[in-house]
């Protein structure tokens, strides 16, 4: 086997043969994948969940986690905020002439750790090569498909005004490794992205039913743009507490010395949940008792003004609206 | 909006909205597709197939086809092959910087056109966007899942003596076509690609039974391939017969110019089927009441000897084996 990829890797010929028969497959083969096929057969029940996503995260390592980890965790996390149990991935390599074979047997058994951790099988994959200057070393894409587990509505449609808005973790922690890793700033060198298998979390709130009113993991745009996405078009607003958000003091230090909002930074082992308040105290201890959950967090409230936007509390009681975010932050975080 | 792509629209804020809101979400909404979230729901059967694929053809637009449809094509034949009826698809974009959006809307609409000749719905999708020079203009995978309904085996291993092997139309067109367009070659001016989807053609042959042995659609790597899968490790091999195996004027022509042997060259929608000998006929007319079928034919015959050969019975009456391709035919051609 060569030590890079070279473009007849992804001929169909021999060479092909040779990467997916000597490299990829052995790394990912289970019980649900027996053999090398056109399509895989699999067990489903009456009501799936299917989501998608693809990583472009440069650089594909990082502290934390690597691109192989993310592609896992980031659609088995989709699966898990639409009220699915993750159980079978897809993989559509992308990969750049050139690709060190190494660096490709490391991600690939980081996707299969993630797929064990996260009890979702890989059982079926396609691998493409592309010339050296057209690609970024490797790109992922997952699908994934899930049995639903939740019968209940997500849709923001149905908040009222006194519902929680609960975090499951410190914001910020995956955007802003990825940019010191990627740009080596002299900050956040302690820091380790969040990525992470959020299904058992969300598997704790299911059981509250219509008291679990929304669930969206806040990736790219961070919490910032899932909180817009809740609100969007509806006569509630947010109001959160800046002083209930947790954030690490490493991601704080970075974030301030980066000029960034740590609201707006990507997050990949975070999600945002809206319960009724009733329900709130209850969820925050359920969700306590997972590692990515110790520091989740009721952040805020569904008020009923003003309609449709974001506004943050500060820590010296002033206001300021939370928008969508704008602009570049950071190209390829995930 | 913008005329070409930024990296702000993958940013997660407000131009990734716009771009999902404007421009790909209205493109590709369905009934199945009712809202953008993380996932969708959809209904399954207890035995469905998942199957992936990433397509990176170059140049995007070509003769008879564009990377939409065959995103979309090229993954229901998967299923399709597999024995499944092909029912929902996800699309993962990797846009490059500076990617007309007026291109990316007739990639759009061009899926849409495939995926409603297929009866297949998109129900999620991904977009991210990468630096100018990290992509080639537009990669797309879409993954599919499908109810099976050929609950046969299709293992090679259960191969006789004495089977036919059927190609369900005239090979090399797709790879050909692709490679005229690229390189503005001087040949195969009238050429399209052969790209199509292959559901109805599989389905004619599902009622077959256990007369239908094998089933793989000749993608990269073309006949060649696929028909020295079918044998490696096997105590049997192929003979096929050079006459009859259907390949247009215009492919021959400008394979003979490239010197490119046709049996190695990738097509979208071709597949090899092996079916018992005396199910053979019947077969064959079964597939021709279909367009792309209507030149299927019994090109060869599974032989006791060379085994896990394939050979070639020229028209001149000599012998020379097909062996897997080596080397790299056509980069980027699917």
């Amino acid at each position: 086997m060569d030590k890079h990829i070279r473009l007849e890797h992804g001929s169909g010929g021999v060479l092909s043969r040779e990467l997916v028969e000597q490299i990829i497959y052995p790394a990912l083969k289970n019980a649900a994948y027996p053999a090398l096929k056109d399509g895989t057969d699999v067990s489903c029940s009456p009501s799936m969940c299917m989501t998608t996503d693809t990583y472009v995260v440069d650089p594909i390592f990082f502290p934390g986690g690597d691109i192989g980890k993310l592609a896992v965790f980031g659609t088995c996390n989709d699966l898990a905020v639409s009220g699915a149990r993750p159980q079978y991935i897809s993989l559509g390599f992308i990969i750049e002439e050139g690709f060190p074979v190494a660096d490709l047997s490391r991600v690939l058994s980081s996707i299969a750790e993630a797929a064990g951790e996260a009890g979702v099988a890989v059982v079926t994959g396609d691998t493409k090569v592309v010339g050296a200057g057209k690609g970024g070393g490797i790109y992922i894409n997952s699908a994934g498909i899930g049995e639903k587990c939740f019968s209940g509505d997500l849709d923001p449609a149905g908040l009222h005004i006194g519902d929680a808005v609960v975090l499951s973790g410190p914001v910020g922690a995956h955007g802003i490794t990825v940019l010191g890793a990627r740009e080596g700033l002299p900050v956040g060198k302690s820091l380790v992205s969040d990525c992470a298998n959020l299904f058992p979390l969300c598997n704790e709130l299911f059981p509250f039913g219509a008291s679990l009113k929304f669930l969206r993991d806040a990736t790219r745009g961070g919490v910032a743009a899932v909180l817009n996405e809740i609100v969007a078009g509806l006569s509630v607003g947010i109001l959160i507490r800046e002083s209930d958000i947790p954030v690490s003091p490493d991601v704080e230090a970075a974030a301030d010395i980066l000029g960034l909002n740590a609201l707006e930074v990507a997050n990949e082992g975070v999600f945002v949940a809206v319960v009724s308040g009733d329900a709130a105290d209850s969820a925050i201890s359920k969700l306590a008792g997972h590692p990515a959950g110790k520091e989740a967090s009721v952040i805020g409230t569904i008020v009923a003004d003003p309609a449709g936007k974001v506004f943050l509390e500060t820590r010296i009681g002033g206001k300021r609206m939370i928008d969508l975010p704008r602009g570049l932050l950071l190209p390829r975080i995930c």
